[in-house]
Formats: C-alpha cells, sequence, structure tokens
C-alpha cells in the first residue's frame, strides 16, 4: 500500500516536473528540453550542408544518436507519468514526440543502399522536432483564434483565387504558348499564381505585347486580391481584441447595472453612483 | 389534364433534384455534378502537356465527349424543369453551362489544318466550365459584398495607378532608354506595374545610378498605393462583419419584435416600448 | 451696353459648357474632351514603340498638331469664360492644360540634331496630358482625404524605412561586397529597398550564407513593415468612413438630445419620444 | 561664487541651445546638426563608389576630418552642459553620438594593411551617424507605441514564420535537391522565406512539378502570413487612434475637470457630478 502511494508521488513529481512550469525543477525540464530540441534541428540542417558533412560526419551520427534517446527517454517517461496515456499517444504533441525519435531506430533497416532515398527522407523527418516548440509558445494566443474564426472565408478566398488562376493561366498558355516558356496549362497556372501572389520569380516573363498586358491585369487583381485576406484577418483580430477589451474593462454598477464603463470610472456614467471603495 | 398534372410533378421533382440541395437525390446530383467538373478540368489541363496528350491522346478525346455529352444533358434537364428557360439561358450560370458543351462540338468545323489556332483556343474554351464551381459556393457571402461596396474606390485606385503608372513608365523610358531593356513607353509602363505592385520579375531591371534611384522611388510609393486597397476592403469588410454582429447581438422588442437595436437603447425604436427593467 | 450684356451672356454660356457638366452641350465636351486626351496618350505611346513610328511617322506627326491645335483652342476658351483667369493660370489643371500645348510649339526651337534629346524629351512631356483626367474623377473622394489625414504618419514612416536602408544596405555591402554585386553603398541601398518592399527583382541577390542570412532577416522585417503603412491608412480610412455613416445617421432627438440614432430608428432609444412623422 | 554662477549660467545657456529647440540659436544648432549628419552620411555612401573615391579621395578624407571633429566637439558639448553626464554616455544617443566620431579616430591603428578589412568595417561603421537623425523625429510618435504594443504578437508569428519556414524547407530540398539549386537545408529555408515573404529573387526556383506544386502552396500561404502582421500593427493602430479620438472629443467635467469621458456619459466618472442639463 505504502509502496503504491510512494509510487504515485512519484508519478505526481515527474508529472510536475515534465508538464507542469512552476516548480523550479520543471523550468530546468523545459529549458533543457528547449535546448535539446535547438541543438537536434541545428545538427539535421548542417548535415544537410556537403561541406559540414564531409567534415564532421562522426559528430553528426553521434550527436544524432544521443538526441534521439534523449527524446526516447523523454517519450517513455510522458508515458509512464500521465493518466490517461492513450490520449496523449495520439494527441498532437503524443505523434509529434514519437515522430522525434523512431526515424533515427527505422534507419536500421534502410541502411542499404537501395532504399537510400526512403532512409534520406526518415533522417529529414527528423526536422519535424521544430513542432515540438509549438508547446513552449502556448495555445491561448488570439492568432490562432482569429485564423479559426475566419476559416471559411479564407476557404471561399483561396477557391476564388484558385478559379481567376486556372482561368487566366489557360489564357496565358494561348496568348504565350511553349515557345515563351508557358509550356503546359498546370505550368501557367504555376505562373499565374507567381504572379497573383506578387512573389514574381521571373524564371517564366511574358514575352509578347499582349501578355505583357494581361500580366499587368493579373498584378493589378492580386493588388485587390492580396486586400481581402488582409482585410478578413485583420477586422477578424479587430473584433477579438475589442471584445477583450470589453471584456477586461467591463464592470456592471451595482446601481443601475449599466455596463461598459472606462477602466478608471470611478463614477457610474449613467446613474452617478459611486463604483470604487477608496 | 391529368397527363399535364403528372408532367409538372415530374418537372417540379427534377427541379428539386437539380436546382435543391436538400433532398438526397439533389445532393447526389450535386455531388456527380462536382466530380464531373473537376474531372474534365483536370483533363483540359492534362491534355496540354506534351508528355501525357503523346501518351493517353485516345483515352482524353473520349473523356471529353462523355463529359460534353453529360454537360449536354445537364443542360437540356436545367432547361427543360425551369419556369422561365429565357432567362436562365441570358443567366451567368445558363452561359456558362452552354459554354461548357459547345467547344467541343464546334470542333468538328476546325478540325482541318488551317483553322488550327482557332480549333486550340476552343479546345482551352473548356476549362472555363471551373466556373460552374462558382454555383455550389453560394452567393451569399460576406466577400463579393464588401468587394461590390468599395467598387467605385477600387475604380478610383485603378485609375490612379493607372495614371501614375503612365507618368512614372514615360520618365524611366527617358532615363534608362532602350540600350537597358526599356525599349518603348508601353513596355516602360508594364516594367512599373511590375514594380509597383512589388511583383518584380527582373526580366528588365533599372541600371543606371539615376534609374535605380527612381526605381527605388517608385518601391516606396507602391508601399503607399499597397495600403490603399487593402484599407479600402478591410475598412469595408469591417463595416459588414459589426452589422452583422449587432444583428446577433441584438435583442427583439417584446413589444413589437422589431430586432437589431443598438447595445445601449432604453427604448425600442421602433415602438418606444421601453426595453430595460430598472 | 446690349453687346457687353450680350457678351457677357456669351461668355456664361461658354463657361456652363467647359466647366460644368450638367447641360447636354456640357456633358458633349467633356465626353469629346476625354476621347481626345485618350487618343493623344496612345498617340505619344505608340510613336515611342520602333515599328509603329517607322509605319506610321507622318500619321503620329499629323495626329499629334491636330491635338495640339484642339488643346490650345481649349485653354484659350478656358482663359476667356473665366472670370479670375490669372487664378486658373497658376492652379494645378491650368499647367498642366499649358503643359498639354507648348511641347509641340517648342519642338520647332530643338529641331536641330544637336538638341535631340531635349527634342525627345519634350515629346514625352506631353504624356503629362494624362493629368487632365484627373479632372473627370472629382477631388472629393475619401482616398485622397485619408492619404492627407495620414500623411505626417506616412513621412515618418518614410524616414524609419530609409534609415533602416541606409544601415542595412551598408552591412549587407560589407559582408556580400563588389564580388557578389553590391558594388556600392547606394547600390547596396537600392537592393535593400528592393527586398524590403518585397518587389525582389533577383538583379543582385546574396550569394554567401552570411548574406542570405541576412538578407533572411532583411525580408521579415519588410513583413513587418509592409503592415505598418497598411495599418496608418486602413485605420485612417475606416475613421473617414464612420464619420460618414455617423454624419448621415445621426439625428437628434427634439425631446431629450440624444444623438448617433440608427437610420431605421422610430424612436428616441433614450427617452423613448416619437422621431418621425408617419 | 560669482564666476560659479556665472559659470552655471554659461551651461544652461549652452544646455538651452544644444538639447533645446525653442531658442532661435537652439533651432540654428539643429539645423547645422542636421545638414552635417546628411553631408556626412552623403560622404560615407559617395566614398564606396570606386570612381568618385578614386577622383575626390582626398576631399573625402578632409571632409570626414572636419566632420568627425565637429561631432566630437559637439559630444564634449553635451557632456559638459548635461547635469547628469553618466546618464548620457550610456542612453541609445550618447552611444550613437560616441560611435559618430571614434572610427575615425581608430582608422590610426589599423593604417597598416594587415588590418584593412577592420579599417574598412570601421569606415563604414559611421554609417550609422544617421542614427542621429532619430532625435529630429521625435519619439512621442504613434508609430513606436503601436509597434510596442504589439510586440509579444510579433514574436509569436515570426515563431511561426520559423517553424513554417524549417519544415517546408525541408520538404522542398527533399524534392528539389541540389541538382535544382536546393543545396542544403539552410539554403532551401532561405528559399522558404523569399518566397513566403512574396520577395521571389528567382536566383532559385523549382524546376520539377511537384516542386511547383509545392511552391505554389507556399505562396498561398504566404497570402494569409502577409495578412496577420498587417491585421496586428492596423488593430493595434485603430485602438490608438480611437483612444486619442476620444481624448479629443472629450468634454471636461466642470466639477472637477476630469476629462476624456464617453462620448454618451451622463454623470462625470471622477467625481459623479451631473454632466448633461436635461
Amino acid at each position: 500500500m505504502k509502496t503504491n502511494k510512494k509510487n504515485r508521488d512519484w508519478r505526481a513529481t515527474l508529472h510536475e516536473i515534465i508538464y507542469g512550469t512552476h516548480t523550479p525543477a520543471g523550468k530546468l525540464f523545459d529549458i533543457i528540453l528547449l535546448i535539446v530540441i535547438l541543438y537536434s534541428i541545428i545538427i539535421v540542417m548542417l548535415e544537410s550542408v556537403p561541406r559540414f558533412d564531409n567534415q564532421y560526419h562522426r559528430f553528426f551520427n553521434i550527436s544524432e544518436w544521443v538526441v534521439t534517446i534523449l527524446f526516447s527517454i523523454e517519450y517513455i517517461l510522458r508515458l509512464v507519468c500521465i493518466k490517461k496515456p492513450r490520449k496523449y499517444i495520439f494527441s498532437f504533441f503524443g505523434i509529434v514526440d514519437l515522430l522525434s525519435t523512431i526515424p533515427k531506430y527505422l534507419t536500421f533497416f534502410f541502411i542499404q543502399s537501395q532504399y537510400l532515398t526512403a532512409f534520406r527522407a526518415l533522417r529529414l523527418l527528423r526536422v519535424f522536432r521544430i513542432l515540438k516548440l509549438v508547446r513552449f509558445v502556448g495555445e491561448s494566443n488570439n492568432l490562432i483564434r482569429s485564423l479559426k474564426a475566419s476559416k471559411t472565408k479564407i476557404f471561399v478566398f483561396v477557391f476564388f483565387v484558385l478559379v481567376v488562376s486556372v482561368l487566366l493561366g489557360t489564357i496565358m498558355y494561348l496568348v504565350e504558348g511553349p515557345t515563351h516558356g508557358f509550356n503546359s496549362i498546370p505550368h501557367s497556372i504555376y505562373w499565374t499564381i507567381v504572379t497573383l501572389t506578387t512573389v514574381g520569380y521571373g524564371d517564366i516573363s511574358p514575352q509578347t505585347p499582349l501578355g505583357q498586358f494581361i500580366a499587368t491585369l493579373i498584378m493589378i487583381i492580386g493588388y485587390g486580391v492580396i486586400a481581402v485576406p488582409t482585410g478578413i484577418v485583420s477586422a477578424e483580430y479587430a473584433t477579438t481584441i475589442k471584445d477583450q477589451k470589453d471584456n477586461v474593462e467591463g464592470r456592471s454598477c451595482p446601481n443601475c447595472g449599466a455596463e461598459i464603463h472606462r477602466s478608471d470610472a470611478d463614477y457610474c456614467r449613467k446613474c452617478g453612483f459611486k463604483l470604487t471603495e477608496e
């Protein structure tokens, strides 16, 4: 019985360290985790630079194994000290945590040269560990909320962009044709989106006067188009901010019940009742 | 008489299937139509890729005939079951539906090699079938409404962009000249709009220090210019949202049922009934 | 005496035709003027295309003389029928109208080959006739007003953009140097503004890893920077719109004096007094 | 005693000239300082253009010494006439003022050829004198305030941009690979940010159909992403403006003099005094 209780205590302490951020140990755990994540991402990145890989291949490999083992231990500890492990396993962070460890283990099976591409892809999959960082930012920010609120509108917008791109891409394919780099309709649509979003690589650009005239129209449309998502998010975000402000400032008058007083109001603006005790 | 009634019933049922979306049959019709449209657009796109066209030419041709016949049947059914066929024929969707079928039939007449360009243009016209998709998005969205509301302002804005482009394009033509790729005033105007909209292909770019200095000014103007349509749509959209919010938050008057009261209203603005108990 | 009066009448009629837009003759004058302006700008543009100039040189020259004489007549008529000719001459449109005529006359003096550049510049000056179009748009639009209202802020913004550009341009010149296309500090500043405004020609682009890293920072700053003018104009514009709305909707209650009623309010929301007579 | 007082007077007068802007002497000092700063920056810039440096090297060197001595005098005078010199030395402008003088003096030590790079860097450091200009703009503008207010949100935003860039950059490196210019993951991330911010140099661009398809997705994401910081600054700025407006429109209480009342307030929120006569 006592052992059981002790065990539970031990689990609770571990839970506090891993999931909590209030105790010194919890903070230390978070800081170490943050450093290991950043370290592991930098390793993956530098490994892809041929010059560094040739020189430090051994060091990268050892580093990678150390990081993988650390993440494995973290994953097991998270599983051990949580009450509903199944829920954690299938949660967003559960999957991210698992994906942070398995690629390296799987590379055992693909070590043979014929699976080299799969091997390379797996090695790069480790970069998804950066998603572990999302945990540190906190989900209660307004950004995601205002993006979620404007979900439907963004879908409608993306839909219209695609319809316009398909139509204009086809017209440009007809006007410029394969001789000027517009090889096919999908390729023309790629160019249209490059133009419409004002990216403008210049790998393909209209050569004929008519093509340049249509391109000009597309750019001015792109201008109008850029306004739409900005307008949507901007308006949604402004509403979110205002709701919060009202929420914070809002006090109802105990006398007449009038709401939404300025945060520095001492008397009710409706009935003159004193709001604050001095 | 009875036949007539039966006929009407049959028509009403058909109308419900084709134009309605509430019955299971109506939903199924919409889903099939959606798939056929997307299928037909993908076919047109892939046909334009030489590699695919060489390999699957026969398959593309047969697919195209199947889609054309399906759209023809749809067009006739729409005509049959609607009360005012003339209004439908000359409506936006009536024209789109007709344009979705005729190009393939017309290709019979242009099969001879001398009309090849017209033939090619007709084949590509079929991509306009994508406009049939617009039907599925529904016209009651705020996007189009806020774009319509800011119509005049967008016209004024486009007008000023064109005036500025003509003036700056002419100056750049004078400064850089044909030796640096600014071949003519229309070509210079094309470059100015490419720069003003921040697309920046780089197919033409200023070479002289003075030209680069003016280009710098154009870009900073472009920055200011980008703000204007965004500001317009953003403000219009915010107004639309706010109107809707007021609508949602509004209390209905217990006396006359009028809705949309100001949040601080004490009396109903329609019948003068006292809204709040003090 | 009678002649004088007749003369005045004649002037008044002319004034109504030229400056007014309400009479049929005034409208006709405006439409003809609009066509002549657009015609003359298209001529100037096409003249700059070598292919067209070679073929239609004579036609362009005659067209240009006809347009110049028409604009000269217009200028004289405007001077004759206005009460304060001096004010008109030195007004924005007075100068534009004069500039629309003199370049062609001045070409007489520069016909000799040694003044060819000045001659060419003069010929292109005629494109400024497009500013005559501004008359048709009307100055009472909100666009210019909201731009004027945010004048100081835009100045501050442009100032900060320039400071940032000078600093970052110098750093990039130091990092990349003339070997990678960053020939001098002014050239580097040109590149920085091209990047900061998200134009991105690609005529110069960073080659060293450190340069690319700094370029990445500049771009993300550019992102933040793009938000500032948009935010300014957007907020100013929203305020302008709101002021107008309030202005239109605002009626004060004759009983209690409460203002800003909804446009469809029949009763005062403060005291329940009937606002509209039915 | 008298000398001390005289000395103090002399200091106070100097303080008024250097730090104040109200007296004619103070204004003159500011204008001269402004001209010297701009002159010195133009000199640094032109010095970097090889053509100008070859021709006017002597003139640039003398100019630079004159400017350096002037800034040294200014720095000493600022130190002399201020009450708390230590606070000034470690303030933003104190550091900027010191950095405006020392580089030229330090060049004495690096005149030997082996320290040429450090010497060149020092020479360019002088361009940071442009920060002295910030003094003239005044810190009480809304721009900086609304940027500061949205600090946390901008951090969250930049964080998400970086996470997205790392993930998409890795995917593009896998899809396109070194054969199409995506040499390494850091290089791919550079490309992703160039695309996401709609800069689009075109020094690297996707070649495979799959790469172009993913690039298209990145651009449309970039569109949505551009909306976020604009929305943030826009909404924050609108709030700042509105707060000011309320401030301007506010009536002061005749009883206690408190300002900034809500426009529909009937009673003073500070003392409960009745604001409106009924």
